[in-house]
């Protein structure tokens, strides 16, 4: 059975929309893009339509690719100190001369509604629900909380090492109770552990590695990478045989993604104080 | 078999001690101790031991403990400001008048040598090897590669999810390429996972949790956490049982924790650029 995830996600922007819709105040979210990489321009389009839907002010401070380190440090300095400005992002990849960490450092961590600064990621370490949420991960928690699903005594596989998914999934379930099991792509006999476990989260990059025979009928999972070969797109698990044996599957393309760009808006309705 | 730990320590003091002895610097390493709390007390006192033994100089600032939480703030600022102090640590808990993280979130990241700052911790997230290494967990990691233990392909079940321990070894061992199996006290069976891993990392403030009916002959246990109950301390694995049957286990009481100094010690020689 394949997830209906966009409407999960619908469901999260008409909740925004109406707490947008019921505040008295002109919400506005600011986005920088550095280049013109056709990824990062779709990222963007998405963040504006979404913007658009909930009915907040989207403005898009574009900047030349040849910009130098300094000059993108002394902007990010200026958002931060923008009274009017109370969150921002940077759309990521950044050109290849100017230091990641950097920038992401230099952000103020109570503006970073992207979540990418240390204080924050470190916030969900000591689990502080006060602060912004991981946007990539947070998504998947959401899901689980609207299937009602109580993780005391659960078992979930996460299959991968990815930064930006596997860290902060395995702390958000942790602290929820979980029992997680971390595999990756030279964990001997994975489907030992992916046979008894309730949940699997899989981002290792690898074509079709999750297979019906390695998962129950009532597993459920979450199918978060994918790989390109050949302008071919394979996603880790081959959703459509695992939608036919009954488990419960994340639809691709268009699938858990669609999420992230809620949560950042979710996040910015933070940054305004109206959430 | 009882590891023997207390041999790998010194091992690893004896190094600093040489290297101490190569370089020409003065070094020092540099505490701040707010109150008398007797435990407090024990943990500087030993670091003092371990300081004087490689060789380097032991500053200790003692403050009353009614200080206030701006005052402390101030001195940490003069410490991070003071040109010849390299590192730096605050012997914790903190009374509870001050906000601890606040405290730790004051300290120059770059002089963390007892590795709590956000910065430092993700860091680790990231897995930058070039930063301090955060003391608890990384004897654990210092111990396995003293015994040439290859990750890969290995099995590890943490028990507990203590924000110091769990976390920054799951972590560690996930970098490692280690399947690692993230188990609670609400875990159902955890027998089925410590049976068939090699490695079994208790930290879960259960009394003797782990018995020797749920590992092998060849399991490997380092039991971090203990209980204590009418004054008498229970540690979360039967030691002494776990010991007859044959597999490896940390000495208690004065096993794991032993390493802990020696990590600071390594983070201090780091903060003087002579490691």
């Amino acid at each position: 059975m394949i997830l209906d995830w966009k409407k999960i996600a619908l469901d999260i922007y008409n909740e925004l929309k109406d707490k947008v819709k019921k505040s008295d105040k002109k919400i506005t979210f600011w986005a920088i893009l550095i280049w013109n990489n056709p990824a990062s321009v779709r990222y963007i389009k998405q963040k504006k339509k979404w913007a658009d839907y909930i009915g907040i002010n989207f403005v898009l401070k574009r900047l030349d690719e040849n910009i130098t380190e300094i000059e993108l440090l002394k902007i990010v300095d200026d958002f931060n100190n923008s009274e009017k400005i109370t969150g921002f992002m940077i759309q990521l990849p950044l050109p290849k001369h100017i230091d990641k960490n950097k920038v992401i450092e230099k952000i103020n961590s109570l503006k970073d509604v992207d979540w990418f600064h240390p204080i924050n990621q470190w916030k969900i370490l000591i689990w502080d629900k006060s602060w912004f949420t991981p946007c990539t991960p947070a998504w998947i928690m959401e899901f689980f909380k609207k299937e009602n699903i109580n993780f005391v005594w659960k078992q979930v596989t996460v299959i991968g090492r990815s930064n930006i998914v596997w860290k902060p999934i395995t702390n958000l379930l942790i602290n929820a109770w979980a029992t997680v099991i971390n595999c990756n792509s030279k964990t001997p006999n994975i489907k030992k552990f992916t046979l008894s476990s309730h949940i699997i989260i899989i981002a290792a990059g690898v074509p079709w590695l999750l297979t019906p025979d390695m998962i129950t009928h009532d597993s459920i999972i979450i199918d978060v990478w994918f790989t390109i070969i050949n302008s071919k797109i394979y996603w880790d698990a081959d959703t459509k045989n695992i939608d036919l044996m009954g488990a419960k599957i994340t639809p691709v393309p268009g699938g858990v993604w669609a999420l992230t760009v809620a949560m950042l808006m979710k996040n910015t309705l933070k940054s305004w104080g109206i959430i």
